[in-house]
């Protein structure tokens, strides 16, 4: 049912980058120019929801199409991204009152943010103030994460891309790794502070024949005497071992293995580092053994020349969805997506109030890890194996993929 | 001239691996397939010059063809490799004599190391003492090296690759830096003892408008002050600054700034490894900035998802035009490449003996690198936009490019 509700879109992005954060804003941008009777103008934040309470906007109508054709392949957030925290606002409303300005002083009616829980934490407070300050603005979440934590959807946008990266770089090291007849004990240290979607995607490699010997997960309580059994026994079986390790490992009291004295970002999230070379120490003194640790860095959340072709696909979909939905009157939900089948794989999209997703986050279930929990078993391949299928072929000039240039 | 030798091939691959060194085996296999009646069999090395040693040969007529046409896009060193200098055969011809005998058994009349500086000395003395003892046999040097510090020949197979990957992931680390309002100051350590070839590379970035503001160099004795100097106006005017290193950097004095206690590889070189660390610790401390240090790692050497389409077709080329010099009764000589002309680019093939190479190594001029010592111009990009041009279409299976397993 559509509602007669007309005015500007507001967009931003939140948190770190994905590699195809961009393909959401493509997708919203596309889908907005179609309805210019509704939406006369469209607007992006510059550097997320900051922009928006200083009234710092880009205005997307000025941009030109050679720039934005090129968003979906380009890397990080193309419109600027913050870590920024809104108070509640029945404590503290000084944010909200600055964002209600914006947004009355550009007479935004759809209001989108592209992010994971904590930007849909700040949706959901600027939902509820809005409704209770009777500004008619229909907010939507648009979900973006690389961890793929996100609760009530079967996956988010960026997983795919970063599984796919994570996948062919874990090969790639394993075949370089067992180039030598003596290989080191390679530990590879993947993103993932609670969650182990991204380091349990290392498995695809395993799965094609050249993975990690050993994948270790937040998930699963880590085990010091178990981990050494198992290197020691990989090692003297194979002449090799390649482990992956997530950065957010915790012994059995809960402490994380890598955690360094960087103290906290700006979500108040603690910063971790460092757990390979943590157990690249403890193999080298408790094995003897020659150990290569390695972190894969930033790469992985923003590897826009490794784009997974489904990945890429539906984060375009979600925010074309997401514009459809506020048109059609919908607001305090973010859009999610439904596993319809698996072969061949087909999705759909729905929505869902943010307050359970702002609180919530998945983890990898159980029966997706194996008997021992260092390892994945099939029934996560089921999950995985859908979203890093098809591979997409940016523009490249010079030998470098194309990539956006906001004004 | 086509001498009538006939006998087995005998190829190896010899130090780190590059994205494409599969692919110079794939090219001399696909020449000597053709030669049947000349070559009966093709041997390549297991692990290297060890290999040959030790008699530890693998027969590539055994091997399955559907696994062969994977060689190009496999990473690694799908035969194995390894560093091991042979000593002078003066002094001690143990080695040798194993070598001679291992020649002798299998009829081996065509001898190929696909490597470095270190790996042409070992041709070069492979080849001086065959030919002291009367062995007929044609000692041909096939060049691989990520690092482009190979003598003679214009450029190495290998660094098209590893530039292209350096290029596009420098430019993805650029657009995640400055996603944000306040970016940290980004440090990133690439690959590259001696020379600055790798590191220059990630100019592509800068050059297509989102690279390093700053590239450090081997080439360019390091000036602690002038570093900070650079970094505090860079940062003070873009509010950015993302800095490219090599691990090879040092001070007036000569002192590796990265130098790390792990001491030395087999080869005896420095291990090297920290610099972006050292660096950070001195933009903090000084200046007070965040930053960000990171290594780009392994993945420099094996991204065989991202090879330069110019790089892989002379990799290939190398190899075959190896087998062809072989057969026309070339010894002692490395297949080297001529740069014909940059528009469009064209290459050529000629041969040069091992022993300038093998004791040589080509630095960047200065005629490449700006006046500052911080960074590049566009004789450089003239020198290495050709062979970062084109992109590869790997086959990919369940998400990850398919690779071959040598049986």
């Amino acid at each position: 049912m559509m509602n007669s509700l007309r005015g500007n879109v507001l967009y931003g992005q939140s948190g770190g980058p994905t590699a195809v954060i961009n393909a959401s804003a493509f997708g919203l941008i596309q889908e907005a120019l179609k309805h210019h009777d509704l939406i006369p103008e469209i607007y992006a934040m510059k550097y997320g929801i900051k922009g928006a309470l200083n009234g710092d906007l880009i205005c997307i109508n000025d941009q030109d199409d050679a720039d934005l054709v090129k968003l979906p392949s380009t890397p990080g957030a193309a419109f600027g991204s913050v870590r920024y925290k809104l108070k509640d606002f029945a404590v503290d409303d000084t944010d909200f009152c600055h964002l209600l300005a914006v947004l009355i002083q550009y007479n935004i009616r759809f209001f989108f943010l592209n992010g994971g829980n904590d930007s849909m934490d700040t949706c959901d407070k600027i939902d509820r103030y809005l409704k209770q300050k009777g500004y008619r603005c229909q907010v939507i979440g648009i979900p973006k994460t690389i961890d793929n934590d996100l609760p009530v959807t079967d996956h988010s946008p960026g997983y795919g891309s970063a599984a796919k990266y994570i996948a062919n770089t874990m090969m790639e090291i394993v075949c370089d790794t067992i180039s030598y007849p003596k290989s080191k004990v390679a530990i590879v240290e993947i993103m993932g502070r609670h969650t182990g979607w991204l380091t349990a995607s290392s498995h695809i490699a395993t799965h094609n024949g050249s993975g990690p010997d050993l994948i270790y997960l937040p998930e699963i309580s880590f085990d010091f005497e178990q981990f050494l059994a198992d290197v020691k026994r990989i090692y003297t079986e194979k002449n090799r071992c390649v482990i992956a390790v997530s950065e957010g490992v915790s012994d059995c009291e809960g402490h994380f293995l890598g955690l360094s004295s960087r103290a906290r970002d700006d979500f108040g999230h603690a910063m971790l580092g460092g757990v390979a070379h943590t157990l690249a120490d403890l193999v080298s003194a408790k094995l003897g053994y020659e150990t290569r640790p390695m972190e894969l860095g930033l790469v992985q959340r923003c590897a826009s020349h490794l784009q997974s072709k489904v990945d890429l696909k539906e984060a375009m979909l979600v925010g074309k969805v997401a514009l459809r939905r506020a048109l059609a009157g919908d607001s305090g939900v973010m859009i999610c997506i439904k596993r319809e089948q698996n072969r061949p794989y087909k999705s759909s999209y729905f929505t869902h109030p943010f307050a359970d997703i702002a609180n919530g986050e998945t983890k990898i279930p159980r029966t997706m890890i194996n008997a021992s929990g260092n390892g994945l078993n099939d029934s996560f391949l089921d999950y995985v194996l859908p979203l890093v299928q098809g591979e997409v072929k940016p523009k490249y000039k010079d030998g470098v993929v194309g990539f956006c240039h906001i004004k």
